[in-house]
């Protein structure tokens, strides 16, 4: 872990950079793989299934029959868990469903919005080392509350051809009965242009590895629009005199078990915390199975020293954090001027990991700094919103000089004329 | 005009295909001007200026004296509708600036949403025949409403090396000074990546030709979010025998002398009512100065017959058209079944025009059939919503095992350390 003591303004931005990917070397497998799907369709993906994820399979959607099974190899504390934390992430992006309300801009000019779910989304589940059914959850529950029509799941088998019993279980809660055994750049292309057996979907979410974020952009610009684009996980920790070492190393350390190129940042005023932080990190990475993972994050960590607690807000605004845990006494004032950050934990008892699986709000959050300008996926990631306007006779009568006089200066007389032919008979 | 008399739903996907726009020829040349830009700055934008808008300009930005200026050309009736037009479409986009609520989704587990603007935004206004000055009241009146820090406005100058000071009255009214002589792609890549006179902005929004499309695909892919992928401008109406002919005629030309590519459809269950649009279509065609324009577009625009209002609709929800005008008698149980939409007009009076300019709602909008999976821009598109939570010491006790659990189950004991280190000495 790197200290930085007082680093001048000046050395910010270069801070704030994140490790740069070139996927651009991937650009040829993707392309290659994107098109065997759109012309082979579920050979192809049988094929990618063999040479990717060592196994042949033959059908790739899961039976009925598997998905009720799983429920039978899921522990009843596990079940019990799962059920506390669904309920806190409906309630939470059940409150999104805000109605929308009608306004008349104008007397006899009514407009208003309406929220309607995408009728096809695809959720891309990774596999790997273990079964991420926490996304699952994120994905799944605002897409059954945004109502969409159509929820299609994407993951890749194990060794042996299987899904995991988690991830059949949780989609079954979720009464989502399209599960496919696809993983990898294969299986986005299966859900943006459809094959005999996956449908083609409108929208796609969820994790994956570089192949995955290949394929999500290059299906973007076909005009298929993905959650969000991709970075490794990140917290940034601002912390004063106040907060429990052990409290942040502990966070620290939940960042850096994702991945040896998480990003995990403590910035502090307070010089013998950030030493005891340090000594506690050590300490505690030394007991965890991961620790090989951790112990690579954390060589690219930072531990930076600044004046004051608002001088630690303000280089967390330029860092723009997937995650912003604020472990300070005063944590509501300095939460107010949060700028850029995907999601905030205030106070000592807010551990990242609470909003990770079942305090309600979403784990699917803009990371490499895309929290300046994206938002995490939410209930609203899942629907469209659709204006609407009603105009009165009086309403056309009142307003369309002022429509007329525009349209004339746009050189468009025929969008002055559709007013003309409303007005002049009345 | 295509007439096509009850096509059957097997050819609907079809006749909704909107011509398919090869932008890949143009990757080496927006390429090769996004890199210019990026490593010659301002020079580089003076010589695409000349090379492509063919006038020198030594000033990029607009001097201040020029915007005040700009007032004294505009005729008062002209700016008395404009103020009209932006009351109404600053009523409509304040009402979307909705308040979050603080839910508790457990005991001691509070979760809420914060919108934040997006500190830089870019706002790019095309020159070409006429000033789109209504396309800069849509983007820059949300861009204040959210609140964007920082609103960078750029336009091509004409031959003469100036802005129309209809743009420049209206970014005034804006309070927007940081005006840019700078069209094309090679102002997206200015405002993406920034050069000495223009400043990066985090999202780019506007409407352009070919290659400023091609530039907005390209930064999206550098992370640089836009407003909405490309496409030519459209409308649909549906129409029962309750329509007057001359509206459908008037509203179906407002939409075709956008230009030649753009997509005109009348959907009915009325033959008698169609053959009259037809001819109520071409009298008022002859009338057009860009009837040239239009006339092109019309020879690509179908009018359908269909049976009933309700299979009219339906198409309509395949098609997802940009605009769709509803003008038949019972026009609001139709509204209540449109899925697939950028915006919708309702009744005989809800012309097109009154959208597009000043009744309140936006016309940045989904082309293409992108209102599948796509909303037109709101106050919504320049903010992001950072998620925020507070547990107390009791929330995470009780909510504490559920997450344990969780993470035991995806084999990540750091995150459940960052629990058990709070609730182990309580």
């Amino acid at each position: 872990m790197k200290i930085i003591p007082f680093p001048s303004r000046k050395t910010w931005q270069y801070l704030c950079q994140r490790p740069s990917i070139d996927r651009s070397k991937l650009e040829n497998v993707v392309r290659n793989i994107i098109d065997e799907v759109r012309s082979r369709g579920d050979n192809a993906l049988r094929d990618f299934t063999w040479k990717f994820d060592n196994v042949s399979i033959s059908e790739i959607r899961i039976p009925a029959s598997e998905i009720v099974e799983s429920e039978d190899m899921i522990s009843e504390d596990l079940k019990e868990a799962i059920t506390v934390a669904m309920g806190n992430i409906e309630k939470f992006h059940l409150s999104q469903l805000s109605p929308e309300s009608h306004i008349e801009t104008s007397p006899g000019i009514k407009c208003w919005r309406k929220n309607v779910a995408i009728e096809k989304v695809g959720l891309y589940i990774p596999g790997g080392s273990a079964p991420l059914f926490s996304t699952l959850l994120m994905l799944g529950i605002p897409a059954r509350i945004a109502g969409c029509r159509e929820i299609v799941i994407c993951t890749p088998p194990d060794l042996t051809g299987n899904i995991s019993p988690l991830i059949l279980y949780v989609a079954k809660l979720l009464d989502i009965d399209t599960i496919f055994k696809a993983g990898g750049a294969h299986a986005i292309a299966a859900m943006a242009y459809g094959t005999l057996t996956i449908p083609q979907v409108y929208k796609i979410f969820g994790p994956g590895n570089q192949y995955v974020t290949k394929a999500k952009e290059m299906i973007m610009l076909d005009g298929i629009p993905v959650d969000l684009p991709a970075g490794p996980s990140e917290v940034l920790v601002i912390a004063d005199k106040s907060a429990d070492p052990a409290f942040i190393a502990a966070d620290l350390l939940s960042q850096a078990e994702h991945g040896p190129d998480s990003q995990v940042v403590l910035v502090t005023n307070d010089q013998a915390l950030l030493t005891r932080v340090k000594e506690e990190t050590d300490k505690q990475l030394a007991q965890l199975p991961r620790g090989d993972i951790a112990t690579r994050a954390l060589e690219n960590s930072m531990l930076i020293l600044l004046d004051s607690v608002s001088e630690c807000l303000e280089f967390s605004n330029v860092y723009a954090p997937e995650h912003l845990i604020i472990n300070t006494s005063d944590y509501r004032s300095v939460s107010e001027k949060v700028i850029n950050a995907g999601s905030v934990f205030l106070g000592k008892y807010s551990c990242e990991s609470a909003g990770d699986y079942a305090s309600g709000t979403n784990h699917t959050l803009p990371t490499n700094g895309f929290a300046r300008n994206y938002s995490g996926v939410s209930t609203d990631s899942f629907m469209k919103k659709i204006t609407f306007q009603e105009l009165t006779q009086k309403g056309i009568m009142q307003l369309g000089p002022v429509i007329m006089q525009m349209a004339d200066a746009e050189n468009l007389q025929a969008h002055k004329n559709a007013v003309s032919v409303r007005i002049k008979d009345q």
